[in-house]
């Protein structure tokens, strides 16, 4: 099944399912009980929605204006340096432990939204990284427990502002600029996806391939990352884990490869689809 | 005008004015147009507030449940090695830029209630630190207007969990373990305190000193944080900016000085009053 966060031509926000072109709209079926994919995860109410899966459609998917597959997480927690290549690309070494930091909600933007490069940088990179989204609360969850706290996956553009990220030694600076952060086109709930180590990874900057890979090359990968995480504070409905990004970035290479308005970026990742963005200048 | 957020006996959240031994409760008189603290910033209804500040009192604050000041901002940004004494310390340099990083608000407590340190480290530090929290939301803000987006300040215990801090590069796995972040007594309303660099910081553990600073010491100014942090994406009402703690820190004390069960650690300011809380063991 695959779940989408999206506005309505009056701009108030709504999610659904998508079937086949069209969209079975959840937002009137939980009125009252779940606001929102997040809210419809917090109230357990996923295997309500899969029964209306094939329900008729009520629009069709074409022209929706999609939003953030989760547009309210309380948490984004992205992974750095979870790929050899990448690692080795940065110069730096591989650590035993997950490096995390975050992104802030009002940094994303859905599926055919522009990403926005800001007044003051040019240096605005693409990231290809396969997104995990919570689905039942947790904390202290055990490794072989991990996976049935996932509600599903999706793709994510986690784009960096890199002269910012290197200002100091936290990332936080150049990750979270507004309407940097692609994420979407969909979530695509667990089931088919049992295993996320399975999956193969391509970053398209316009339509040239910049990043390929398999996610069993993570570090550290999708289960130990919600045990680490789990450990610190606990792990909510709607929650994201953005895993890492491969090698390929466009910082590393000679020159340097970034976004400019105009361009097209898309993330690919299999069993999920494609997340395709434009770039534009901030206004 | 000092605000503070509250559970009532049945735990429903509230939020009021402390006047004298008492308060004034807000949260029936904005029902419907306020929901908390962070509502009533967001809806610009501060001098609406401050109309009622002079009321009879509804009850007593002693024995009332206090929250972090701001239970659910949409972001706490922290700051990191923002007082030289700190820097040289850590045995780091000072960076023209602030280092950056975030909590959680699931990391938060309130004044009186515990800090709890985790089951997976006894390294557990204070950090005595002055929160100012955003009323009026901008983007691009320059530092002469940023002042003027500040709603008030309150203290802020940024506790840290010492070896997951240095699991990476990056600071986040220590900064939100869940109850490590003291925020409170009360916010403070920027009328009171027309100049942030202009006051007194002590943190004490178990009524001994531990840090004292003058807040002119930071090496970026809070007016220069608000003018670097909103050029990466807008600042909204309730916003939390953590502004980075002096030197003294547990971690550098020769043996390390850790926060331990039966511990309690205060965090005082001029002009805002005493945060003060009890250390726990996690349950």
């Amino acid at each position: 099944m695959k779940l989408i966060s999206f506005l309505y031509p009056d701009d108030q926000p709504g999610f659904g399912i998508v079937s086949g072109d069209g969209v079975v709209d959840l937002t009137p079926r939980f009125a009252g009980r779940a606001t929102g994919l997040r809210g419809l995860l917090a109230a357990g109410l996923l295997a309500e929605a899969r029964a209306t899966a094939t329900a008729p459609v009520d629009f069709p998917l074409a022209g929706l204006r999609l939003l953030p597959v989760i547009p309210d997480p309380d948490k984004i927690i992205c992974v750095g340096l979870n790929y050899r290549d990448h690692v080795a690309e940065t110069g730096r070494t591989v650590t035993e432990k997950p490096a995390l930091f975050v992104r802030f909600a009002g940094s994303q933007v859905g599926h055919g939204a522009p990403l926005v490069r800001p007044h003051v940088s040019t240096d605005f990179d693409y990231e290809g990284e396969l997104a995990v989204v919570i689905g039942t609360a947790g904390r202290h969850i055990a490794p072989a427990q991990a996976l049935a706290h996932v509600a599903g996956y999706a793709c994510y553009n986690e784009g960096s502002i890199r002269d910012w990220q290197r200002h100091t030694s936290q990332f936080l600076a150049g990750k979270s600029f507004a309407g940097t952060g692609g994420f979407g086109p969909w979530l695509v709930t667990a089931d088919e996806i049992p295993d996320p180590s399975t999956l193969t990874l391509e970053t398209r900057l316009n339509g040239q391939m910049v990043q390929h890979t398999t996610t069993d090359l993570m570090i550290t990968p999708v289960p130990a990352l919600i045990a680490y995480i789990s450990t610190i504070l606990p792990l909510l409905p709607g929650d994201v884990i953005v895993s890492g990004t491969p090698g390929g970035v466009g910082m590393k290479r000679t020159p340097p490869l970034w976004m400019k308005p105009g361009d097209v970026a898309e993330v690919e990742i299999s069993g999920i689809g494609i997340l395709r963005n434009p770039v534009v200048q901030e206004d």
